[in-house]
């Protein structure tokens, strides 16, 4: 089996019967070995551990069967309630195909409002999930996510900015170990609205809430012009960049960063990190996957985990 | 004087007294020839040749004054005139400041539009400029510019897109040499909006201006999902990216290409390119500003212009 450096011991929630088969028909030297989560790092050196679910999962590679949806919810919910109660020290979670479990009842948009579902106080509160795409040369939030491009300016509000950056602020202090993070701030309009000529957004929403920010302490600057904001000079300033939509986060990071990006979820009770790619049905069970953003979550889950615990 | 390899002989169109008193203030080597366009071949080899403008130029580096205005607009028409009638062979042009010369009454919205101008033809057609930012390892174009974000959608039509991929299709076939020239269009929302779950404008607008594209043979494709079509390995699958908007062009490649990025104007009857960015007069004089863009404005000058010339 190869060695995955710099992680630490981690185990896989899962049928093992389908590890097992998965390693057979790939001819793989991955010797699989059903442990307790407390049994995994004695099992690390030698095996694969899996913390096996209660039942048997049938699913063929990249065939999506609805059938394999409540192994793979029940697999989410393991690995969140080990982690919760301190038998794991941190969940990096493998993708889903949202379609397979919406079709099988699955009631939440996604992963990460399931996440955080899971996560529910005991007051009954459901806490805030945050993306952040993680890498060495790169970090960025992306404020508002999934939604179409003409929703972004209504949906962009200086509440959502500012809870956002304290969300951000407060794991990069706490989990990354940063003292005094520095949030970037992306402008919404070309050239960061040009003084209002080519917008109002940036000069009544994003600047506002960066004076709030600041005003709570927080090393908050922009708005700055987008296309400037991610050169390698200009990626010195900051540990962070908040990006007002998708494809203006994600386009710098999977530019330079295509195959080592890195899904945290930031503002849970526990660390979740996860690799920054879909399901891939289409080269599914031959081998061929690049392992490089898994491994890459691996490492990041193990350096944000709380000390002395393992990953699940 | 530190020659520049890979270009033609070029002149500039200047008042050689303002270029002088830069070289001494500097204490650079830098030898200016007043020349006549035919003299500037000769010339090239041991001073800058000079094309002198009719009226002497007063200006302070870094100091923003009215009165060059004249100045400024005159070189441009001498070296689009020059070009127009080949005694140069292309243009390569550099940052105007826009509020300067609007305060002296120049009444265009910008550079471009004032070159399309200058290109009106017999029949009083102005022909339409058409922007791309070229790098050795990644060319775009953005189909929408200085609009605000929320301006995009709603300007972005099938005829825009259509009329920008025939001239951008043109010219790199044209000027660029590539014989079928390879378009990628990003998708406008994210994931290309993911069958209409996360926008419409990819299905009912971007879709068909591509089938309208493809239907005139010309090799375009996409909508592809904007956050991954502009890594090295995708790089590879086209000759020019079609970005919808300023951001989604101008992200990826000042991310990758922050001192090399050229701007070219596709679409006028001459070859025009210029440095990738501004007036920078925080260090105007000062001899510390990179002239990396510049260089790779006059070398792209040089490898599009009708054989034969020179560069202005």
């Amino acid at each position: 089996m190869a060695r995955v450096p710099e992680t630490r011991p981690f185990f896989v929630v899962a049928d093992p019967a389908v590890l097992r088969a998965a390693a057979t028909r790939l001819g793989a030297d991955a010797p699989v070995a059903p442990v307790t989560p407390e049994e995994a790092a004695r099992a690390f050196g030698t095996a694969l551990p899996v913390v096996a679910l209660a039942t048997s999962v049938a699913a063929t590679p990249g065939s999506p069967d609805p059938r394999s949806a409540s192994g793979t919810i029940a697999a989410i919910e393991t690995a969140v309630a080990l982690t919760r109660c301190g038998r794991a020290a941190a969940v990096v979670t493998n993708p889903i195909a949202k379609h397979v479990l919406h079709a099988a009842g699955f009631s939440h948009p996604g992963h990460t409002e399931f996440l955080a579902e899971l996560a529910r106080g005991a007051d009954g509160s459901v806490p805030r999930p945050v993306m952040m795409i993680w890498s060495e040369a790169l970090a960025v939030v992306p404020v508002t996510i999934h939604i179409p491009l003409r929703a972004v300016p209504d949906a962009l509000t200086v509440d959502v900015i500012v809870e956002t950056g304290r969300i951000v602020a407060r794991d990069l202090r706490e989990r990354f170990g940063i003292a005094a993070p520095r949030l970037a701030l992306a402008g919404l309009n070309p050239h960061a609205g040009e003084s209002g000529s080519l917008g109002s957004e940036d000069r009544d929403v994003v600047e506002p809430a960066i004076a709030c920010l600041r005003a709570e302490g927080i090393d908050a600057s922009g708005p700055y012009p987008a296309d400037t904001m991610f050169h390698e000079r200009a990626r010195q300033g900051y540990d962070v960049a908040l990006a007002m939509y998708h494809d203006q986060a994600l386009i710098p990071i999977k530019t330079i960063a295509f195959d080592e990006g890195v899904n945290v979820t930031l503002g849970l009770p526990f660390v979740r990190t996860s690799p920054d790619h879909g399901t891939a049905f289409d080269i599914a069970g031959r081998g061929i996957a690049r392992p490089d953003s898994l491994i890459a979550a691996l490492k990041l889950a193990s350096r944000l985990a709380p000390a002395g615990g393992r990953v699940t």
